[in-house]
């Protein structure tokens, strides 16, 4: 395929974008049930397009062998019959899910007669710029349809082949139940100019970008974007054991925290520990990391528990390490704690482990985190484990939606007021 | 007083950033009580300072004069002693509004006996950039401090010694709360460069501006504002009289959206008149327009109904008069009144007059504003007729929030789980 020459990319984005809007309009209109059979379909559909599937998967995984990428992008990039069935599944678990469109989520009645209802509406077209992992196309696709959208998907360009396999079983099951094919668009290019075209915004024919991918696409997308974005940079976070803690319960949580996946955003960063239970958390819980097999960069006082602890810089309390490393630092009580992540931290998921109600009421008060916890693992910050049966990632900027984005976090809201002749004097 | 140099409204700024961003924490951590109390000494403060706030204002209106500005500002930045005293009410009735913050808006327990809530809590720090109306910095300082918010004023230059003798009040009030008078702060100088910095995000220390005035101020914070904004451009609302309407109602609502005030931004601008109604209804509606004063610019229909109808061009459709001036079109039943308002209108506020209850939420469904309402005025898009209290705006954006802007809309949310050591499998 010869590159497109860059006008035709403008051309066919700006396409893409009023067909999005003329779906997004159809999608808005269809009611619960249609929504719901749309992806029903959709879930049949990839089951049937298995084996198309997965030889585009194949053939996308031969090509960028031959290009010489990592054994890991492979992986992330490769389908199985199982994976194949999971997308399939993931798809019907979102369509038993409550339809957030049409509900009214506050009512009342003015002295003046006026009913005043806020009723939750889809946001209209979304865009979703993600890297080569197939099965986001399917989830992001199930996530907008639920929530009344119409999408535009711009996936990694090593598994363009493995979408548009995925896209003709959807579009084939939306023809179905006479719902638009425009209501999920895959950007059918290479091109990265298509990027920059999408941050644009598709003169006004997108409403929000949702970026899926490693740091530098995020920067990428804040930087660049002139629509709303959801996301998170980082997920630097930190499990904070109180001196009221129970040592048990605090080497399973830290624990859990940074090594259950080293590699996901909820992973725990930085340990911190109250200066007042020093001396009975400190040595256990370095101890627990160590045999773990995980790095641990420590402050002066931690340094001191074992000869195998590293010195931590400054750099490294801003540091997502997504890796076997842990920094530990004792900090003055839950007030320490909080001054340390609101400097520090990327306002992602925090954690206390303490029997002190008081002190863990304190810390989910005051640490102003998308997710705060207590007594519990920073790995459950995640869409499903909240029960929003499926997520498009995790937001950390302060307005619209902050932590798991479900599919009522891509609805917005209008007022619907009743009357009957009202004038306002 | 002389200019200052650029680089010292830059540390200026830089300074007011900072000092907003440790107020909001405190203010976030202030419980209830504290915020209506510091309210309720706002509102005396206000009184009691009334003879110096009156001062500074008539200093400023001396200036204004001497400049020459119109009749039409000098109105809108002059305060009377009942002006003052209706500014101390408006924050009275804020403080006995319900506090949204900590506020647990949904909870639910997990199947592994994780609780989750989803809780309210302040944005942080808004930027609020407005023109010379003086009982803006009152107004706007009284939803933010309701909402646990800090704020930044930057008002109109002509108004600032106005501002100034308010913002004492303020200061004084939340001394005497003990909470920090850097809560609320009105940027000090004149200086046109200390807009740009606000719209920068004052090195992350703005979560949120907030622009009030006409379109040329909100058009240059949406085009250059780096941080979320929320306003709205234009308000280019439509009333919708449908073949079903009571042609009495339909006078009544029409006139009233227009007629009672021109000059609002919740004022319709186009009439729009069901073609299989226009027989019965068209004439009436017009010559209702006319009777009260109003100029009319119709479609080729509507100009056959009395030769006093004025040719409407394509750019009337898109147009918001804020005059005694109405464009009028006859269309095709619901499905053409909504496709004309989604092509020519600015989302705000519409409004459709029938007896006919399906017809009407269809429109209500259908049309995709802020605000959509049934047999009532469009004059009704304002906060203290929603019930809300008071405004900071009306929004018309997609994101976070629509409408009427009050205190619970300068919140966001968290999730705050709580477990019992639950790590994840």
């Amino acid at each position: 395929m010869n590159a497109p020459h860059k006008d035709d990319v403008d051309e066919l984005l700006t396409r893409m974008g009023k067909a999005a809007r003329d779906a997004s309009r159809v999608m808005a209109k269809a009611d619960k049930s249609q929504r719901a059979a749309a992806l029903h379909a959709i879930a049949k559909g990839i089951k049937a397009c298995e084996k198309q599937i997965l030889a585009a998967n194949a053939r996308d995984i031969e090509a960028a062998t031959k290009a010489g990428l990592s054994p890991a992008f492979l992986d992330r990039m490769r389908l199985s019959p199982a994976s194949v069935q999971g997308m399939a599944k993931g798809i019907e678990t979102v369509a038993w899910l409550p339809d957030p469109i049409g509900d009214a989520e506050a009512e009342w009645t003015r002295p003046n007669g006026l009913k005043i209802a806020r009723v939750r509406v889809p946001i209209g077209v979304i865009g979703i710029i993600y890297e080569s992992r197939p099965n986001v196309t399917a989830d992001a696709a199930a996530l907008c349809i639920k929530s009344g959208n119409a999408v535009i998907l711009r996936g990694g360009s090593e598994a363009l082949g493995t979408a548009r396999a995925i896209q003709t079983a959807i579009e084939l099951a939306l023809e179905r139940v006479s719902l638009p094919k425009e209501a999920v668009q895959v950007v059918p290019t290479a091109d990265r100019a298509a990027v920059g075209r999408l941050l644009a915004g598709l003169n006004g024919n997108i409403d929000l970008i949702i970026p899926r991918g490693g740091k530098s696409l995020v920067e990428r997308v804040h930087k660049d974007a002139r629509v709303p974005v959801l996301a998170h940079l980082e997920g630097n976070c930190h499990v904070y054991v109180d001196k009221g803690a129970d040592l048990k319960k605090a080497i399973d949580i830290a624990l859990n925290s940074k090594m259950r996946r080293v590699s996901v955003c909820g992973a725990a960063e930085t340990l911190l520990v109250d200066a007042a239970g020093a001396g009975r958390l400190l040595g256990p819980l370095v101890e627990a990391f160590l045999d773990a097999g995980c790095e641990v960069r420590g402050d002066r006082i931690t340094q001191t528990v074992d000869s195998r602890v590293e010195a931590a810089e400054e750099d490294d309390w801003y540091t997502e390490y997504l890796d076997a490393i842990i920094a530990v630092k004792v900090v003055d009580g839950v007030e320490g704690a909080a001054a340390h992540i609101a400097k520090y931290g990327s306002a992602h998921t925090e954690s206390i482990v303490t029997e002190d109600k008081a002190a863990a009421e304190t810390f989910l008060r005051e640490v102003d985190s998308a997710i705060v916890l207590h007594n519990a693992s920073t790995q459950f910050a995640d869409g499903a484990e909240f029960g929003l049966g499926a997520e498009i990632g995790i937001a950390t900027g302060r307005l619209h939606a902050r932590g798991p984005v479900g599919a009522r976090e891509l609805t917005t809201y209008k007022y619907v007021v009743r009357g009957y002749g009202q004038t306002r004097p």
